[in-house]
């Protein structure tokens, strides 16, 4: 870890007061840590559009009584090989699963790969986010 | 606009340089003014209805040597009790770990949660999914 | 010792050959006498009390190309409903899928839907531990 | 797959009558899909024994509250790299974890990974699970 050094910024009061009031409802101890936090944030998309290694974590939640949707589901994964790390599932009623998968590879290739299950039939919704492997961010 | 005050905020070398390198290249003239952009991002106006249940996703990376780090995770998901479902993890390398808490309970209360964790330190980025649990949709 | 009785098995040719030869390495003389004692080993008496919760995880292998089979998977683990925690998944290869069930409930359930699990064909090889919910060990 | 092939086994009556008692309740359709699961099994208990690659699932139960416990699990996990494929938590109660952690390596490493794990203080009770990688069962 790099060593720390001070930044002086001009922020406007209103915003710095509004913006001191959410980060302590978020639980954040000082404002260096939550502007930290928002620098990273806007790194990790940068990663993303450069086409680099990216971490993908899909959460879906469909109906697995939707005729061939879970081997659909199995096939797309499998066919996408070792860029899928695993997956989770929970079931969350007789009808309803949730499945998150968690992948790691270019992030073309993971959006490709998240899209192709987020338009399958019967997945009534889900999310992909995009993360980093961790290595570039201090 | 309210007038603008001077914050000073302590920031490791190598973020801070990442973070003007990704700016300048995005066309802003200078770090305060991004930072004030990141900021009201973050001031977005959160769903109306803390009351719904819902299930959220929680995806983070985190670097597990860092003091205390792994246990205060661990200890704010058995505070929650069981609207934790289950937390996969995989290792990304001898540094970075993938973490994805799977929730259910009402949406203010999982948020909570997943601000908790979020502003730990340690935690180098993260993000929530909210997502439905299945009953509601067709 | 009652009398001997002739059974017919299908068995596909390749496991048939490995199986000969792992016997042979560990001394058995025919083919029979070395199922016989695979049954026997089977035959081992279940724990007594069937009504202590415990904590099951069953631990399965199997091909995902198997027709249904990742249906009458899901199916089977929805229709035990909250005995089922969760369960991971990793994509092995094309064809091979590893996945842990994690289970609490009544050792006599969770017992009969891991061997309802066991049974179903195209599970190549699986193993249910059996633990407990730690409350009771210090 | 390979094509199945009849074969013809001496077995005595009673031991083929508890047999099939006991393959009935565990929800098997017939005598071979049970006979040809005890052959898999056998053969995967030799695979481990010639320090093959095999897959783990280590399933543990620990107490978190136990100092530095949940950070040696995490080292230890991480120290074996990418060994460990995947672990998945469930948070039992205020003090109990389950823990799962899927690993695919040769035997003696991964048997060496499970035994250090489950000596660490704080882990009540665990289990390892070998099985194979499904690339050598039909």
């Amino acid at each position: 870890m790099s060593e720390l050094s001070r930044t002086g910024l001009s922020i406007n009061r209103e915003l710095l007061a509004k913006f001191d009031l959410a980060i302590a409802k978020k639980g954040y101890k000082n404002r260096s840590e939550a502007v930290r936090d928002l620098m990273r944030d806007q790194l990790v998309s940068e990663e993303a559009d450069k086409n680099q290694v990216i971490i993908g974590t899909l959460t879906i939640v469909y109906d697995h009584h939707r005729p061939n949707l879970t081997e659909e589901l199995v096939e797309a994964q499998h066919q996408a090989g070792s860029q899928v790390l695993a997956a989770t599932h929970v079931h969350l009623d007789h009808h309803n699963c949730l499945e998150v998968v968690l992948m790691k590879g270019r992030s073309g290739s993971i959006r490709n790969l998240a899209d192709r299950i987020l338009s399958l039939r019967g997945v009534k919704h889900g999310q992909l986010v995009i993360t980093s492997t961790g290595k570039g961010l201090k």
